[in-house]
């Protein structure tokens, strides 16, 4: 990072930015939003898609990965057997007196309530379930109590077997998915770093029992390299391997791959080793067998071990957006420059097309050109105020190019393209333009 | 069609091959399922990912469409402004002598209970909501109920203002969205043809009143020709425009995009002019101006109306699957064969590798060939039976190319490509191999 140049130093400036600039917005907005719920705009769902392609090709465009996406809505036995229903729980209390409710664990009970100053007024703690629970089925026969999945790890394990069987996978072999999970969190927030809605993507990797530790250390160097190539810092970067207390009861080594944002250091992605757990409560609770039957070892039947990648797709995206965040010369309010330095295979706008001014003749070569890449790469086409504030606001934005369209394009038919990191411009022939991009952002 | 091919004939050829291969599972299989929701396995995602990817680009790759990602948990007042928490109901009665229950339009209520056979044992028809609600929030002064989105549409209308002063859009443009909704369907069924969580493509168009019928007609036309683009048979689509009975009562307009799937005419896309209803609603309701001022006619202030163009993308998926599927020879057990014609774009694995025997030397060639077209295309590398069946095999699932290693290629540096439909076989260089394929899936 050059001298001048300074990180993202609060979250308020990128949830500003990513307000103003059609990233992302409060849900139900107009309505005065809904409990720590976010909508993406059109620029942050275009990142968010380039971010989602990029994991799904890492994970699934290789022999031992296959993809799933399973309902939201699953049984409700398969929370019974994989222990939400009895423990994904918070211990909560009131205030007997004012009725508020907070997080057992989060206040100090000897001291006054924080709400209406009552002394030893709480209830004693109860277990609150972060399940979102639902009725399915208006048929009395049919219906039944349902969660939204708080997780998606559980909609691959019970398809352990259909993809093992149909895909004809052996062992060492995984199930990735995306897919949005539901946690009726007490204390959400730091805009889309906790939410009760978000978005995961997960890979189980089933192994041989004894293998767990090597691919364990495998999927964690996987895993930090491919935040690295995301374009994130190694300094934002590290390890938070679980010790003895965090570790939970069905994980025999984990670790959390966390990002320094400016709220702190945080959970960005989860490694775990889940032992058997997960595919043996599931074979006593559904009576179905989850044994893999071995043919390289005599037909040896054994039920897998497992090793979860999990890594948060909206805290991911937070963590490279806050990393892209720079702001150059801060103290120069002249020369003072916003710029959302994301890697272009991610960056939502991949080019923006400028017409120096809007003039007939400008606007036709504009918009060829504007066409023939737009096909390619999601592109902006942009006449609105001075060049240099356009440039601005594609700086903030993160689109790596710009080409700008003048009066001598007319006569040399080229035009200029700006780089967004070094600012520097070059002459580029119009016939040339398609390449010069698809030699830059294929 | 040629004389001896045979279309899908029912729905449960379908499902098998779905299962069998590694499309579409059962939700929750190994606990019985859960009423209607499927899970996509692997081959089932990569086919769906492709068919979102290119309603994507064809939707939102152009200059007056931008996309969202709205949350599916939204404030409850959208759903008090959409009409949809008195109105989003069917009738149901029960039987008082067994309780079960039913669609009161669906059943004759002057005959005896289906169920049990009592007679003249009915209730009277009661309103049953569609909508699943849950509670989110634990604290008492947070906690209200919630409802899981029964269409993405109002993720939309409640951005409209959004999206058009970030974005900085002049009428008409529109704004595109894919994601789940939910409907707490009393009579699911037909495989994914109507299930309770469902997923929905869906742009809205705002236009200038007056313009509508204009616009209307000019997207029922680039709605028909993508599906036609996608490969679908032009004799197996048709338009069922809505009578005046049909016709919501917010819509000046309306029709289906329907397909012939084996269990008949169904409606797989909706065009409806939507007029400003669902604007006007939810300025009513939020309290906020959901003008749009439009400089090109001196300020004038005026409500767009909406033209809304609503896929259903299971549906479409299923659409797809169907018209694929043919059987060949279908009298001709010996030479009988069954393939999925899917366009090579949506198909979910471009490209099976096939090293004729498992021997190192075919092997190793075969490993490079994948490894080098693997990264750009979702690939299969098999070995497991005679070649004769990985060929059925990739027929089945669709896949168009199949890349067959022999012995030859060891000295003539060479491949055979056997194309899907045809049959037919090349011998095609090893190093034009990546070649040949980005010249025909590019």
């Amino acid at each position: 990072m050059s001298a001048n140049e300074e990180n993202l130093m609060n979250m308020s400036d990128l949830t500003s930015l990513c307000k103003r600039r059609g990233f992302i917005f409060q849900s139900s907005e107009i309505y005065g939003g809904l409990g720590s719920c976010w909508d993406y705009g059109p620029l942050g769902i275009e990142l968010k898609n380039n971010l989602k392609e990029t994991w799904w090709k890492a994970m699934t465009y290789r022999e031992d990965v296959e993809g799933v996406d399973a309902a939201i809505l699953m049984h409700p036995l398969v929370w019974k057997a994989s222990g939400h229903i009895d423990n994904f729980s918070d211990p909560l209390v009131d205030c007997k007196q004012c009725k508020s409710r907070f997080r057992a664990d989060q206040i100090d009970l000897s001291k006054p309530c924080p709400d209406c100053g009552a002394e030893g007024s709480f209830t004693e703690p109860r277990e609150f379930n972060l399940m979102f629970s639902t009725q399915m089925g208006a048929v009395t026969t049919d219906s039944s109590t349902v969660y939204l999945r708080p997780e998606t790890a559980q909609g691959i394990f019970v398809n352990f077997h259909n993809v093992q069987s149909t895909m004809r996978k052996k062992l060492p072999f995984g199930i990735a998915q995306i897919g949005k999970a539901f946690r009726n969190e007490i204390t959400p927030g730091n805009f889309i770093f906790r939410t009760r809605e978000f978005e995961q993507m997960e890979m189980q990797y089933f192994v041989r029992p004894g293998e767990q530790k090597d691919f364990y250390e495998k999927w964690r160097e996987i895993r930090y390299q491919w935040h690295l190539d995301n374009g994130l810092r190694k300094e934002k970067l590290r390890f938070h391997p679980h010790g003895e207390g965090e570790l939970a009861h069905y994980a025999d080594a984990a670790l959390d791959i966390e990002y320094e944002f400016p709220i702190g250091w945080g959970e960005m992605e989860g490694i775990h080793s889940r032992t058997d757990f997960d595919l043996k409560q599931h074979q006593e609770y559904s009576k179905k067998n989850q044994a893999y039957v071995d043919q390289t070892r005599n037909n040896e039947k054994y039920i897998p071990y497992v090793i979860e990648t999990s890594v948060g797709c909206d805290r991911c995206l937070l963590a490279i957006l806050c990393d892209a965040y720079r702001v150059e010369n801060p103290g120069d309010k002249e020369n003072q420059r916003v710029v959302l330095k994301i890697k272009p295979s991610l960056a939502p706008i991949k080019v923006g097309v400028l017409p120096l001014m809007k003039k007939p003749e400008l606007e036709s070569v504009a918009k060829k050109i504007f066409d023939g890449l737009n096909k390619k790469y999601k592109c902006e086409y942009d006449l609105s105020g001075s060049i240099g504030k356009r440039y601005r606001r594609q700086d903030e934005i993160g689109t790596p190019y710009c080409v700008t369209i003048d009066y001598d394009s007319l006569d040399d038919k080229a035009v200029t393209i700006r780089d967004r990191d070094t600012m520097t411009q070059e002459r580029v022939s119009i016939d040339q333009v398609e390449k010069y991009f698809s030699d830059r952002l294929n």
